[in-house]
Parts: structure tokens; sequence; C-alpha cells
């Protein structure tokens, strides 16, 4: 049986995390494969999202994830950074189409749940906890955590994409 | 002197428009090359942002269009509509983006005055004068119509992208 490499996307407007982890089965523990996150400097939103897609699209000929795992968001109170984050999950979301990868989506909630067992936990008890389930040697960034925690999710579950 | 061809875009979670026209150069009249919308039927909006990225995809592999002009968008009332449209303009975006075309955006102000000579013109005279301008036989839908005021909005004036 063929290993899954689920890539965890966590998109943002100025910082997307990213994490990969491979598995045999769900009985297995995950593997860590790579993880990190993509800063967006340029100062025009137009450069940021093609840095960003530019950026998955290399990962993926590189890496070759199977599948892709992506946080489903709800509304934001602000419309103006609801539109921005729309437009860079947008682009995250294209780059995966354009490899014709699937991709699964799973709310907040469902994320904190797969990795530290309650839809309430803290940042710092994700970083911690996806740090002890892939074995890692220090706390991943943030977003980096966030990504992780989405494709362990994506392990643990399973449900076809449906963006809201 | 190589003609221009500009795709004019107007990305919705529903329904986008787009229009191709091409150009000599400025003291010519544009003309019109191909114009439509793309509906978007699936229920998932996961299925609509797969079937647009291909659809503007297969657009631009087909019809080669030189440069994308694009409505800058500004803050939505509605958080969760500013979202889903941002999702859709990042999809429409990464297309372009990754044929490596150049993307240029105005202001809806902007694209009125370029085809109707005020920056508060209506829908039914922005139908209007697209069609005059193009000389086409028949008021184009209203999606459609936006996409081709956008691209001559684009012939008239010439600004480097910078999407907010």
């Amino acid at each position: 049986m063929q290993a899954k490499r689920i890539l965890g996307i966590d998109p943002g407007s100025r910082i997307t995390g990213f994490g990969l982890v491979s598995s045999v089965d769900r009985t297995k523990a995950p593997t860590w494969i790579t993880s990190g996150h993509w800063s967006l400097k340029q100062e025009e939103m137009g450069e940021r999202l093609s840095q960003l897609y530019f950026s998955v699209h290399h990962f993926i000929t590189e890496f070759k994830p199977t599948e892709i795992a992506i946080e489903r968001v709800f509304v934001h109170k602000n419309a103006q950074s609801a539109l921005k984050l729309g437009q860079a999950r947008g682009v995250a979301i294209a780059a995966a189409v354009a490899h014709q990868l699937p991709i699964y989506e799973y709310a907040p909630k469902q994320i904190k749940q797969a990795v530290v067992g309650s839809g309430n936990g803290m940042k710092a008890q994700v970083q911690h906890m996806v740090k002890f389930l892939l074995r890692l040697t220090e706390n991943p960034q943030a977003d980096e955590a966030d990504a992780l925690a989405i494709a362990i999710c994506h392990l643990h579950s399973h449900q076809p994409w449906g963006i809201p």
C-alpha cells in the first residue's frame, strides 16, 4: 500500500504555513517530512499572491503530496480582511487544483480536537502537541504548527471538500 | 507593432464575466474578439473554484491574451460574501499568474468613467456603451459587459497592479 503524503496548508495574506506528513495507514503514527511558513513580504497584494501561487506550485512539484488539507474558514468580523484571506485561500486552492490534487477541508474546532483533544485549545497547546505527535525536536512556528495540525486532522478523519 | 490582447475578468463566486478585446494602439478603436460569462453551477464552493480555475486556464491557453485586467475590490458590507469573492478573485488571479501574464487592476469608478464618462453610471449604461464602443449587434450580459468595460478601461489607462 502506497503511503499518503498530506500537505496541510494554513493560508494567510501575509504568512502561509505548510506542513507535509506521510502515513502508511491510520494505525501508525504519521511521519513528518517537512514544514515551514512562507512569509510574503512584498507591499503589493498582487505580488504576494503571485509569490504564494508559485510557492505552493513549486512545493507540490518538488515534494509530490498526494492530498491537500486546508482549514475551513468561517465569517470574519472584518470584510476587508475576509477578502484578503479569501484571495490567499483561492490562490492556494488554485495551485492544488492545477496539479489535480484532491482537497479536503476541516473546521478549526475539528483540527484542534484532532491534536489537543478539545475544540477550544490554545495556540501554544497546538504547537506543543504537533511537536509531540510528530516527534519534532522543537516547537514549530505558529502557522507551521497549524498547517501540520490540519494534515494530522486529515489523517484521522476524511471528508470530501466543501469549501463554504 | 504587435496587437495587445486584453482579457478583462469580472470574478464572482457564482458568475464570472470575461471579455477579450484587441488593440493595435490607443488611437484605434478596440476590436472585440470574444466575451461571455462562466456560470458556476456546482453546489460545492470547492468545485466551483476548481471549475473557475480551469475555465480561466483553458481560455488563456486557447485565446492567448497578452494582459489581464481585473476590477479592484473595496470593502464589502458582508464578510462572508467578501471571503467568497476573495476566493474567486484569488483563483482567477492564480490562473493568470500561472501563465505569467501581467495583471492590471482598476477601481469600479475608473472603469465606469472609461466607458460611460462618469464614475456613477448605471449597469444598463455600461452595457449600452460597451455594445456601442465594440460595435456589437446586441447588449452583452451584465457581467460580460463589466468584463469588457474593464478591458476597455485598461486600453485607455495603464497602471501596474496593486491589488489591495
